[in-house]
């Protein structure tokens, strides 16, 4: 899509300069993001998926040390095809963390978007040592089905090693782990939770969440995030982690603010804007980088939904659709990169029109 | 649309002063952007429409004296149903313009865009006394199929009284009477002539130009602009008119080089735009006038189909589709007024922030 900005603008300007920036907010594309701005070292690792098929997964090693893992690569949506979500576990993200403290690395950062798993992290947790009981004392495995039947748990063995490593957790959720605001009542049906299910399943997490603080002392699935990721934004905190803004911290890694105070004008885009955009989504946060920096900014997007309010209409210099006429949601991404072109190369005639008009 | 682009503008700057200028191109609406613009008075005459039927129909008296009639108010495509082109005669312009004779105007502009009829201007003229004959003698109508038994014409009698009528026709329609640029080989089929049918239509109209063409003493019928109208530009060149641009005429009426040259930006749009509209459509116009005036000019339309190569953007300062989101073009026809208001809203950000960067 930078790409296709670019081309566009140059048809307007062919001695535009463009600083090509691919964002992303901890969700699917983090790392691709990542390493185009600043490259660093694949690191591939064999690991479980979500219905427990043996997969590699790469993570990458940035220059500075940090090693990211992408949720989405693991146990990502898209591969999780039509398997029942109360059978998936997040078991592959603790093999991966395990694999990396292993190897010796002790500063990671988990890019927590695009999971199909909605298993309170209890499969993250379990692959870390934690062990989950059956009343009868058998161990359970910690996939979303294996909790209705916890009985105890063990933490004694979670986690060696793992206090020595600075646990980053790349998010925008802020959501807690359970209740009407929790993941499963929020992200549950879009993972394939029954709306008749919700309440059961909640009551599981709860169950083996309520065990889990109790044998720590503390609170944490009531905490802000804890409802990221189908419930691994809960042990990601329960391990350690620091949550921040997944879009920022992209951001920093790839020194956008340096690239803004820099340029004339920013562009940025998502797939389908609306209000929920300037709730931590990539976009916003590269809005909110150019108003620090005083640099103008517009956002080109799928859709720009903007009817219910103006606050996504004020944080942008201009918000575009990518289309150029009425046409299917097929055709709008068939013909994305074109129509991303073709609009860029408004936009940007434009610009060089008022620019050069006295004020 | 002009009060919808007023709306969205007012929104990201209540300071903004917009001067609102309809414009048509001497189709459908020409009159109602002219009175909007000027005023007038609204003369009503009872007169045939396409197919027969008595209908009253409006022309514009401006302040200047000029009487301005619509072709599609008289013969528009919308009012002929389903009836048989071959059915369909202009007479009823005939109609109106001898009343207006009558009633003494001297001054007549005819917007020729929008009509359903094919009849070569045939039943114009013989609403005008000319007299077309069968074989036998019989006196025909001039609908377009009355054309196929044409022997003999009589025009002694045409037009009694127009030679002291300045009379402009316009229209943005550059194409001969007949052939295969003709009006019934580019617009027939799209009011209705069967493609089987076109030759032989183009036959009959053909025979009455050569039989009328050769009475007059000119080949009118090649001249550019004959076919506008299923041919009554034809009709209106054999009654003295001269073709003037629809659009142009409009915009001189309005004053609408006066409006530009006083405004920082203007925005100008259709329903649909590709690389016809630069041959003439209201959109070409005011963009060449805005030319002139050194001022940017901005285009918004429903669909924006530049692909087939940069004319359409060169003349802009940036083009746009009111599409906000894929959507059918039922949405987009429904919401146009609201999607005009968020995209003249967008694109007046864009060109404020603009403005408020230093060179």
């Amino acid at each position: 899509m930078a790409a296709a900005m670019q081309a566009g603008i140059k048809l307007a300007d062919r001695q535009a300069v463009c600083i090509l920036r691919p964002m992303a907010d901890g969700g699917e594309g983090t790392l691709d993001a990542l390493h185009a701005a600043v490259g660093g070292d694949w690191l591939r690792y064999p690991v479980s998926n979500a219905v427990g098929h043996r997969v590699d997964v790469d993570c990458l090693l940035l220059p500075d040390g940090t090693v990211v893992l992408e949720v989405a690569r693991i146990i990502g949506l898209p591969d999780a095809g039509d398997s029942d979500v109360k059978e998936r576990s997040s078991q592959g993200v603790g093999q991966l963390l395990l694999a990396l403290v292993d190897a010796g690395y002790r500063r990671i950062a988990v890019a927590l978007g695009g999971s199909s798993t909605n298993d309170g992290g209890a499969g993250c947790l379990v692959a870390l040592g934690l062990q989950l009981r059956r009343a009868d004392g058998a161990a359970l495995s910690g996939s979303l089905q294996d909790l209705q039947y916890l009985h105890a748990l063990d933490a004694s063995g979670l986690a060696v090693g793992l206090d020595e490593v600075s646990l980053e957790i790349w998010s925008d959720v802020e959501n807690p782990l359970t209740g009407p605001h929790g993941a499963t009542a929020v992200f549950g049906p879009q993972k394939g939770v029954a709306a008749s299910a919700i309440q059961t399943v909640d009551g599981w997490i709860a169950h083996f969440a309520g065990l889990l603080d109790a044998d720590q002392a503390c609170s944490l699935s009531n905490q802000p995030g804890a409802g990221a990721a189908g419930g691994l934004g809960y042990a990601m905190q329960l391990l350690g982690g620091r949550m921040v803004s997944g879009a920022l911290a992209v951001a920093q890694h790839i020194a956008l603010a340096k690239e803004i105070a820099a340029a004339d004008w920013v562009l940025t885009g998502e797939g389908r804007s609306d209000s929920q955009t300037l709730s931590g989504k990539a976009p916003a946060c590269v809005a909110n980088l150019a108003r620090q920096a005083g640099v103008p900014v517009s956002l080109l997007s799928g859709a720009i939904l903007a009817d219910d309010g103006g606050d996504l209409v004020a944080a942008f210099d201009g918000c575009y659709s990518l289309c150029n006429r009425p046409m299917t949601l097929d055709a709008a991404m068939g013909e994305a990169a074109e129509r991303i072109a073709q609009q860029s190369q408004q936009l940007a005639r434009t610009i060089l029109a008022a620019r050069s008009v006295r004020n």
